[in-house]
């Protein structure tokens, strides 16, 4: 972490620079797979979404000797100013206990990266209040930019100084990331209140109206859902949020972790690591980063389908077809958590099988 | 492997036992998990499929502790006496060449396997001539019953005898798979053909038409799959296939590799051990056991959904639904493989987390 306490004109070069580095995928690449893929001692087609997600990797990492670790979940935690608004079931400090209790190893990202052979880095790029630093499951790393986002409903949640400041965290930590060798990047987030952050900001990006892309989180009743939908519908309408201006959106009704997980999708795609999405929330952070640079869902797995109704319209703006649907609203990376051994096996069957020349098998009759 | 030269009438009363002893599992340790979930720090439900997943395991394992290592993939391999009607895309010599390939470890469900943390045990159950054995990355266990079936359009299949030679062999597999510690079991096929048995086995038991539960396997052109349809009409049709008498169908339209697969089932169940279940062929031995022994679908999970048509209707009559879909049609285990990991996590998760209780996180707002 360098480049901290820079100003937001220094920031926003190295964004645009970011952005502009963010190049297709390699189509060349994916097509020298194609011809490895047919030899494979298989039907063909047989394995399914397996061979595209095989096929993307190659285009991503340009070479046919595929590779999906280390592996890594970055969860970008924050607060919001409109948990003022009345819009969740839980109260804010559960952000900074969540954050702890990643830290101790007891939440699910914790177990379902474990899983997935990955670590979970924590980010505090905004949450209110005190973190206990008690345990050491997790990796914490600390970039406050404010303790938590203004009332969307009164005022841009963040300056422009400040989202800049949060997008130059996620740049910093995707470039740690390729430091590492990390070859699958994870995206989480924990924050009370982001998914009418996220809800906001996907209605901002794709024009559609707060009802289809409000849902009700980590379960509000029905009066808490009416009013979520009136707000995300108030803020979106105060701010003029119309697509074409990601990131005043991304200022406006957006968040921290929002603007942090942008940052790292544009530094991974820029260097060429594939990306795994999580649920609503973090694919509100991918909205943003592929308004800014379209290519950049070349680098881009949906990791899974959250029951979330904004979800599925986000995927469909995107063009994305999410690996797993399991009913998952839980965030903190843990969809994104579930996908990386489907991509890790589809890499390694794509890598190490024999072909039917080498392994001395029929092909189909004619 | 103990039994293999027992008589058929030894071997009836082994299975009869077999089948008797496949109880319902126990709902009051699914309750008991229930009251942990509910606990855990996450809010209710957010786990989506995963929890009902984890639940299923308690009532399976009998115990919060869960635990899905180690892990097998048992592939049951034969030849088919069907082939001879011009059923199948590829020569019969193939599925002695894959199970080569299987030694050697260039097929998927090596890859597949390995990535899930799964040993993978081949077993020759009725493969038709000789197998170059030169490989070890997949232990081989030779158990030939007969050098293929015989063609079910001239007469059955197999004798009762050889059927319950073969199911002998499924029992012993997951014997063996007890004393080794097994707590996760995949079934995998390989037989050129196999899905024409499949299809047959599938509309006796399920007494649906043969169009609806005929697909074309390893992808045959038009013609080829006219003429495969009509082989499972008239196959179906000749030996009085219905619903209600299980291992005659088997027997008559079935395959080695399906009754031994069968047996495992029946085995593990027997023993409280947890299988996946893998694409259309390891389903439709699924759907034998489960005529036998109908509490057997507790401790069944249906890994993946295959596009083969009769896979949907064979998960339907079960009751199951399936935890991925991602167009899968190789069988070899490579759909069961590809859910353990998902499985691990749903285990993993529930037994891991902390509750809110222990971890200090506050609960919803009233």
């Amino acid at each position: 972490m360098t480049t901290g306490d820079v100003g937001p004109a220094q920031t926003r070069a190295v964004l645009d620079a970011a952005v502009g580095r963010v190049r297709p995928a390699s189509e060349s690449w994916r097509r020298e797979g194609e011809r490895r893929m047919d030899r494979l001692t298989k039907p063909p087609g047989s394995l399914g979404r397996l061979e595209d997600v095989a096929l993307r990797c190659c285009a991503i990492q340009e070479t046919l000797e595929l590779t999906t670790v280390p592996r890594r979940i970055i969860v970008c935690a924050a607060d919001h100013g409109v948990v003022a608004a009345g819009v969740s079931a839980y109260p804010k400090a559960v952000t900074a206990q969540m954050v702890a209790n990643f830290l101790r190893g007891g939440a699910a990202i914790n177990a379902l990266a474990a899983a997935a052979d990955a670590d979970v880095w924590i980010v505090d790029v905004g949450v209110e209040g005190p973190i206990a630093t008690s345990g050491r499951h997790a990796r914490l790393v600390s970039r406050r930019v404010r303790n938590g986002t203004r009332n969307m409903l009164d005022e841009p949640a963040m300056t422009e100084a400040e989202v800049l400041a949060a997008l130059q965290v996620g740049l910093d930590l995707a470039a740690e990331a390729v430091a590492d060798g990390v070859r699958l990047l994870g995206l989480g987030d924990m924050g009370i209140g982001n998914t009418t952050a996220a809800s906001a900001v996907t209605a901002g990006v794709t024009g559609r109206p707060a009802a289809a892309v409000t849902g009700r989180g980590t379960g509000v009743d029905e009066e808490t859902f009416a009013r979520k939908v009136g707000t995300v519908e108030r803020a979106t309408a105060r701010h003029g949020c119309t697509p074409g201006a990601p990131l005043q959106i991304l200022g406006a009704v957006g968040g921290l972790e929002i603007a942090a997980l942008c940052g790292v999708c544009l530094g991974a795609a820029d260097r060429k690591v594939a990306i795994v999405a999580d649920g609503f929330v973090a694919t509100s952070a991918v909205l943003v980063a592929a308004a800014l640079a379209p290519s950049l869902t070349d680098y881009l797995f949906a990791g899974h389908l959250s029951p979330e109704p904004g979800h599925a319209v986000q995927l469909e703006h995107l063009g994305l077809r999410p690996l797993l649907d399991l009913q998952m609203r839980l965030g903190e990376g843990t969809g994104a958590a579930l996908a990386m051994p489907v991509i890790g096996a589809a890499a390694r069957a794509f890598t190490s099988m024999a072909t039917f020349e080498s392994a001395g098998v029929s092909e189909p009759e004619p």
